[in-house]
């Protein structure tokens, strides 16, 4: 067997137990297909939900399920916890961390992407994006000490309690305003119940961007509502405005300077390094660019989907960096593998858009399905709907839901601990 | 007001949050005295189903709280989030970490207890005891790791697998065999369901006691079911065993040499250092020696309650360190406190024993009522209903319970995740 030639022998490898990973790996396992699944995770994640750990209100593993759980059902698919440090295209094969290294037969890489700071890498330190669970335990750790410690100042520092308690969030994208709603009202029902010291106008939380509107995905009528509904909530919105400098405590819309205990990133993604990887074409992000059936114009049988990928949709449009739009890539990827290998054509990928939604708050969420536009208690509910739908596995489902109905009716955040502190003050 | 004087206007206060601090609180505030409860922690474990955690049962969440909102019903109560580093007894002062100092009327010292290791410190990095939510979350991902690690090893590194799969508890008291039982089940059902390379056999666990019989607070017949429900598990139990020395991968029992991926810690605790903060007298863990009435023998004004107590009942038995007697003496002190300030006389206090049990597995228990010796599944019902019932806040009840349910009609464990990796490996 020549060490270049992708052959049916070698199994088919995904990087990344995220939605694209796992939709390529349910198609191929389906398929009776030898795949092997490799991710520095133990666990799939739903991100869409991860802001909710960060907040406070559900923990870690309602979100997550171990992957080999969630793969378990299909036997031609095994799964491999180790990480992806090159790949050797010429012997189709990967390096792995772990020292060893695994030939394939065809690839998919849906290794995602991490928070991008543009041109300063160095704000990551003060104003943490939320990609996995440690991401998010460590936001909610700074949250809900940030109220401690405003909580306990002594008379003589009160009157700096407010800078104790501003919450900055860029980003306006549903990520950002999610989280913005969230943090207020964590931090206003918190205060208001536990926190003597601390009264509702005490918390400030600030929403940047540097467009003109929230959600630009959405139409501007949605983008409208939401912005009414976080006012409602007490969050303050700053639209046009751009983060010129970062530190400790503060941060800089362009000339003006804001206090700041807790800052989070929730704007713009760097795809993982899978261009440099296989020395392949990026567009600005890193994402690597992809021909129409997501595989690279130069290798057939390699395939880069989900977030990692700059890829065109049939009708012409770019195709978002959305759930969604990854699972139905994954799904894309293996099938062109199918065909490949039974010698049939490989379709061009054609991203169907169910629509877009955010939620704000509690009660509150817009939602666009291109037919319908919803905003207010409607919207909301359809958005607990779908992300309960699309929560991998039925335990999740019932636990997940049966917090949120909990949360509605007693205002009571279920997870609000403080882990991982830092200098462990036992 | 003379600064060596203990006040009514100055609160109680009381350090830490655990059982015995709760229930010192719950007494104060029904009575509507002023009381500060300062914890390093913002919440309270309930820590006899820790090992849950460790073993990926059970999220954190479900067995912890915000100690706020437990206290939230009393308004006499508040709560300080911040570390005691000093008593200065002449003062009535305590020093915090924070920088802060607080004065007290009187004082409850609750701060409980931290493995001991002998004359060893440095084994506690090799092998870790399970007291907070860090240190279970530390210790279920070093077991889901292991078993991840073991499923990867190539083909020629196969022979020296059951090396990587040997998990070792150090003592045979309660913790020690719920943790061997618990170990012992996630490892081998998840071995047969999601690791086609790891067979039951590969897995081994040995729990270890310097003993005669394990679960000495028991009677011996118990202890014998519970050696035997541990051996149909398929746990070695290595009676009369002293760890001599411990190494990363091995330890050393007498003379005989252990592989061991996994070393746990579950012999013997050291009090905190409430002894040295109040130069007073300390039996050989490290506990305060108190009176009668659970106050130094000197100062009326200062009681040491729960773990960091060595205290002896009314009929003459020393009080053991368990859960129950830590809420007893909670309470105890509290209403010494209200006694004293009513002018009346505080009786001494009685521990009174409500029995002893511990799980083994899915559906075996063993429990002595003194009046009713129970081995087998009805003590595991009698188990499980005892700690749901004292589990602190309804919902985490109702958590704990449905996901026991699920865990035993499916074998599923909810919370097999692993995160806080040492070395981020993305």
């Amino acid at each position: 067997m020549a060490n270049s030639g992708a052959t049916d022998q070698d199994p088919v490898v995904i990087i990344g137990a995220g939605f694209a990973g796992l939709a390529a790996a349910r198609v191929l396992g389906a398929a009776g297909v030898a795949t092997v699944v490799i991710d520095r995770q133990n666990h799939h994640l739903f991100q869409p939900l991860l802001y909710q750990v960060a907040t406070a209100g559900l923990s870690a593993a309602d979100i997550a399920a171990p992957i080999r759980a969630i793969l378990r059902q299909w036997p031609s698919v095994s799964v491999l916890m180790d990480t992806v440090v090159g790949i050797d295209r010429a012997a189709r094969q990967l390096q792995l961390a772990s020292g060893g290294s695994l030939r394939f037969g065809a690839l998919i890489i849906a290794s995602g992407a991490r928070h991008a700071y543009f041109r300063n890498p160095e704000w990551a330190a003060h104003a943490p994006g939320i990609k996995t669970i440690d991401d998010a335990i460590r936001v909610r750790r700074d949250l809900l000490l940030a109220l401690e410690r405003a909580e306990t100042m002594r008379a003589e520092q009160r009157e700096t309690r407010a800078e104790h308690l501003t919450f900055v969030v860029v980003g306006g994208g549903p990520t950002g305003v999610e989280l913005a709603g969230a943090i207020a009202e964590l931090a206003r029902h918190a205060a208001e119940r536990d926190f003597p010291h601390i009264t509702r106008n005490c918390v400030r939380v600030v929403l940047v961007d540097s467009g003109d509107r929230l959600l630009k995905a959405l139409p501007p009528s949605l983008s409208a509502a939401a912005a009414q509904a976080l006012a409602g909530l007490g969050v303050e919105v700053r639209l046009n405005s751009r983060v010129t400098a970062l530190e400790p405590g503060r941060i800089m819309l362009g000339d003006d300077s804001l206090p700041a205990c807790v800052t989070l990133w929730a704007a713009g993604v760097a795809a993982s390094p899978a261009a440099s990887w296989l020395g392949a074409a990026a567009d600005g992000s890193g994402r690597v660019i992809v021909g129409s059936d997501l595989a690279l114009p130069d290798d057939p049988a390699i395939f880069v989907v989900g977030d990692t990928a700059a890829a065109t949709s049939r009708d012409g449009q770019p195709v978002p960096g959305v759930a969604t739009a990854a699972k139905q890539m994954g799904a894309h990827a293996a099938r062109a593998i199918l065909a490949r290998r039974a010698g049939q054509a490989v379709p061009a990928f054609r991203y169907r858009h169910p629509g877009s939604m955010a939620t704000i708050g509690r009660s509150h969420a817009v939602a666009d399905l291109g037919w319908l536009k919803l905003a207010g208690a409607p919207a909301w509910l359809l958005w607990c709907t779908v992300h309960l739908w699309f929560l991998a596995g039925f335990r999740n489902r019932l636990v997940v839901g049966a917090n949120w109905l909990w949360r509605y009716l007693t205002f009571e955040s279920s997870a609000r601990l403080i882990t991982q502190q830092e200098s462990d003050m036992r």
